[in-house]
């Protein structure tokens, strides 16, 4: 948590002091071992980010003055299509996508996506939520992404992505592709992901039928982790 | 699993028949759910890759016909000098480090590690060498990355960094460093990433002084793995 993120509701009085309990108060106490006069990094959930000055801690509730003087980190151009990766890995995913700054991730269906996987709790509102807020406290951003849950792979593709992906460069990793990824693109970019053991040929060939360019991410297998990661980090 | 990592040991009677016991035939059983007849990709420790036809199978061995026709996939030219992360964190930076293909890797202390990391049982010889062939298994390689533990950041700056970094172009991703991490860099490098909150100061000034030169990788914070993954990525 290298940055507090905060929300109206914990504002007390004016604009300038706020009172936490729960988890980041745990966090503060256990993890930043923060006393009175301490100053922390704070950010206000989708506004600018400062500082807040401890005035009162005990083990119950932390009061703190803030100054919000700075925009969050600017955004990362990219709309992420995921296909929907195993509960324990998606709530890292989320993490990292969050911490490099996706504003928009789309969780999408596909024939070798598990069906159980979209009844697990880790897909819950706030659920989601909350490892996005991880990703974000990380980051020091303050900027909540969108997402949007897509159990059915054709219907989507064929009504929603066109006008998703109008005005990006949409690209999608495939290993069977016979381009390498690229190393610069100019922004903004809809980046598709496929699951482990990648988009079957006809969901590739459906991407590619909206205007997908498809690339390899090389000989290498990555996991889904890894690979969000690594092509990302390209695409920044 | 995406290749069965064969060591000389497994090899029965010529150079073509393989017995598998324990925990690659559990996954053959569980994962692949293989049968008879089926073919599965393998390789050779430190040598060729190839595919393995099942001849025979129950739930106590499993034994195969094997051809090994190609070499595995070329190494990433980077040598990884790293701050030693939590033994959780640590378990999968090297999965990802060994499926990115990274042969040489360096753990390195630093004042922000804590000394209780290095007493870890993940840093058994044999657990390092567990968490590496993950790595391989996942990415379809057969060539081991080799680990330092180095429990002391001045001794082996001063004595031993210099000779290592000979003919690499040597990287230290720093927070404050007034230059953004390359795109791209002729190979091969050396990467020096540091604990969560960096390396010190005085860390960052040692590292400079041996021959690094200093960047940043953006205005956010990534966690270990992340950071890891998005910087290998840029130098692939």
């Amino acid at each position: 948590m290298n940055l507090i993120l905060l929300f109206k509701s914990d504002f007390i009085e004016d604009t300038k002091k706020v009172r936490l309990q729960g988890r980041r108060l745990k966090h503060i106490l256990e993890v930043h071992r923060a006393s009175v006069g301490d100053q922390l990094c704070v950010g206000l959930s989708e506004g600018y980010i400062g500082h807040g000055v401890v005035t009162g801690l005990d083990n119950k509730v932390l009061e703190m003055d803030v100054l919000l003087s700075r925009k969050p980190p600017d955004p990362l151009p990219v709309t992420l299509i995921l296909a929907l990766p195993r509960p324990k890995v998606l709530k890292r995913v989320l993490l990292t996508v969050s911490s490099m700054g996706v504003k928009q991730i789309v969780l999408l269906n596909s024939y070798r996506v598990e069906k159980s996987y979209w009844q697990s709790k880790v897909m819950g509102k706030e659920s989601l939520k909350k490892h996005l807020i991880l990703g974000l406290e990380l980051a020091r951003d303050t900027v909540m992404p969108e997402v949007w849950l897509r159990p059915l792979f054709k219907p989507f593709v064929e009504d929603e992505l066109p006008a998703l992906i109008k005005g990006s460069f949409p690209i999608v990793a495939h290993p069977s592709a016979t381009k390498p990824f690229p190393i610069h693109v100019s922004p903004p970019v809809t980046l598709a992901i496929g699951p482990e053991g990648g988009f079957t040929p006809y969901e590739a060939a459906k991407l590619v039928s909206c205007g997908f360019s498809s690339f390899h991410i090389g000989e290498r297998i990555l996991n889904v982790e890894t690979a969000v990661a690594a092509l990302l980090s390209r695409l920044s």
